[in-house]
């Protein structure tokens, strides 16, 4: 316990009770401003108070953003160090050794796991921490130290995420314990993917989808699949492991598809995989001019709505990817619709997608809406930030 | 082509267009109606058209109905005859050939699949047919005729759906072909569950769970599992077929804990399986008090809010629950809750599950969110009419 721990103050107006009930966020305007909490760093951990100065929880802080405080433990004596760190990651690993896949899992996903900001990929072995927060970036050797516990050789701190910035921190990717060069293989759903954990998001690997690649794998037994924006192939290979004929993966990037391509050799298929670089909207219009048809088309674009002001043009992108793949599909086939986009919740992208079906003079049915796999739990108090939408339609006609 | 079928037309104020991108509905305040109109019989097949004429597509209408047609066939020309059934069953059919559970499944999920108001489930050679719209009951041979078709020797009429009345028509539940006597064998998910197909509701079974039974099961290795609103077994047979330890069945009706029980002794796990009669309410209260826990509970209780009226009622009852069943969780521990209520959407069921977890003063993630499985298919544009929702929760301390 520290007794010399600085203490932050909700005001009376905020709503106390619902930290107490788990709320995990304190937002600016519901705490009190003075030279003090103002003088506090980015990462700092505090005391937060109810308005009455009753202890409510052990919380860090970054009075420079809008969430002003995040609670860390409901135990206002907590004290952060490793072997606090090192419980909260014991406790998320259990969950995921109940789940399939072995090693290969979101370990961490930040708030849910009780641990806000930070996310770990762990790949066997290996295992990628992005400290986004302040609070965890100055402790990432206990990260890492709590990792080597697991069983866990290679650690690497990524960089490179976005909130990193409001908090102050620098960009330095490195490897904390290990090293890898080579890219990691991984398997999933009986697909193998090559995953480059230092060459960035872009070659990465995303377990997000993996219960969506299941579902499409189980729909593609003999199908020509096209997989467009398919990243390192995400749903391509997953539906070749699934039985489909032939996979063409369509993408802009060049190392991602060269990823997929290996993946398929791995697999030993090969000559059933087929990539294609370029522009996804140009590659699908010129694919429907060809007259080429598929019997499982997905389109897992970026996000295109990531944030409130891109919601209206990201919608009409959504419903534009729509209308573009309804024509690539075969009479009684299968079309997979994903958005990532934080802005667009199920119901807009929903609507967006059947309004595209609707433009492209098709008549289908929605059988399947999924979301992130159980290894990226949501806070129940923040489950409305379920980010990751798959809709899966068939065409009727 | 009949050229004598009446036309219903469509007010100036009508949206056409919505018709034309695939609504299946249309509102009686959206058509003119007039004496011609309002002799039609319930079930009468109409030429729809819009305020200019123009025909739209092949209805059938129901002028007793807020919902005054439902459209059949976007051909306005449609014949609605055997030939017709029988190519909407086969189209149904095909995509369920694609689905694992072989053939048991919803084969007929009305709008969805292009035949309002009729649900059709098939169990093998056996399928029940709801034709719960006067069209359909008019031509329940036909239907027959169709299942014939596809290898089902036994057909049962279940007249018992709630919108038959409005419909005008009667409650005769009988065989149309063949007869069975015995309860079913269904396998689904590795567990044998026992269908009583002429016992009603009480002791049939709904394949809509299906997807949930398997996320479930696939927690419960080594589990002790709390199965409430057990039905005839639905979880806590697929957790023992999943690996769970023992399984505890409650549900307030003696014939379907009968054939849940006798499910689990086809499945040789007698031994490991344990029912309970009684309120459930009651029960998970003398449950809590006498400190018993589990590691994986469900509740999966009746429609506590059908229709908008018993809505705010409804949600009670869901909290209540999840108030209830908390305590009955060991740490690290899963707890699964379901509605199967029109009128409580996602986010207020979830809201309630949230508040009732939080009441009972435990920390939770949410892990997985599901609905109906893909032999439930959705209108895409009635899709906010997902009724079933599947929350699966793990609580941390």
């Amino acid at each position: 316990m520290d007794t010399e721990r600085p203490r932050i103050r909700l005001r009376p107006k905020a709503d106390a009770r619902r930290i107490r009930h788990g709320y995990p966020w304190v937002h600016l305007d519901d705490v009190v401003t003075d030279r003090r909490t103002r003088a506090l760093a980015p990462g700092d951990i505090a005391v937060l108070e109810d308005a009455e100065r009753a202890a409510l929880a052990t919380v860090t802080v970054n009075m420079a953003s809008r969430i002003a405080a995040r609670v860390l433990d409901a135990d206002p004596e907590a004290t952060i160090d490793g072997a606090w760190i090192a419980a909260r990651i014991a406790t998320a690993a259990a969950h995921r050794a109940r789940l399939p896949g072995g090693a290969f899992h979101r370990l961490i996903h930040a708030e849910a796991d009780g641990l806000p900001g930070v996310v770990i990929d762990r790949f066997g072995d290996a295992a990628v921490l992005q400290p986004n927060a302040a609070w965890a970036d100055a402790r990432a050797e206990d990260f890492a130290d709590a990792l080597e516990g697991l069983g866990i050789r290679h650690v690497l701190l990524n960089a490179t995420g976005r909130a990193r910035g409001a908090e102050g921190l620098g960009d330095g990717t490195r490897w904390l314990r290990g090293g890898l060069e080579a890219p990691v293989e991984v398997s999933m759903n009986g697909a193998t993917y090559l995953a480059d954990l230092t060459g960035g998001q872009k070659t990465g690997l995303f377990y997000d989808q993996r219960p969506n690649h299941a579902f499409v794998a189980g729909l593609a037994r003999g199908a020509r699949v096209l997989d467009v924006f398919s990243h390192v192939g995400g749903f391509g290979l997953a539906a070749l492991a699934g039985g489909a004929a032939t996979a063409l993966a369509v993408d802009g990037s060049a190392p991602a598809l060269d990823l997929a391509a290996r993946g398929a050799e791995l697999m030993g298929r090969s000559g059933d995989y087929a990539t294609r670089r370029g522009d996804a909207f140009d590659l699908m219009t010129a694919l429907g001019e060809a007259g080429e048809r598929f019997d499982v088309v997905v389109a897992d674009p970026p996000a295109f709505a990531p944030a409130k002001p891109a919601l209206t043009a990201g919608l009409r992108a959504y419903e534009r990817v729509a209308r573009l793949a309804v024509p690539l599909v075969a009479p009684g086939g299968y079309l997979t619709l994903c958005s990532c986009s934080h802005a667009a919740d199920l119901p807009k992208f929903r609507a967006s997608c059947v309004r595209g079906i609707g433009r492209a003079g098709r008549q289908a049915q929605l059988i399947h809406t999924g979301f992130a796999g159980p290894d990226h739990p949501v806070h129940p108090q923040l489950a409305e930030s379920g980010y990751l939408k798959a809709l899966t339609f068939r065409l009727l006609d």
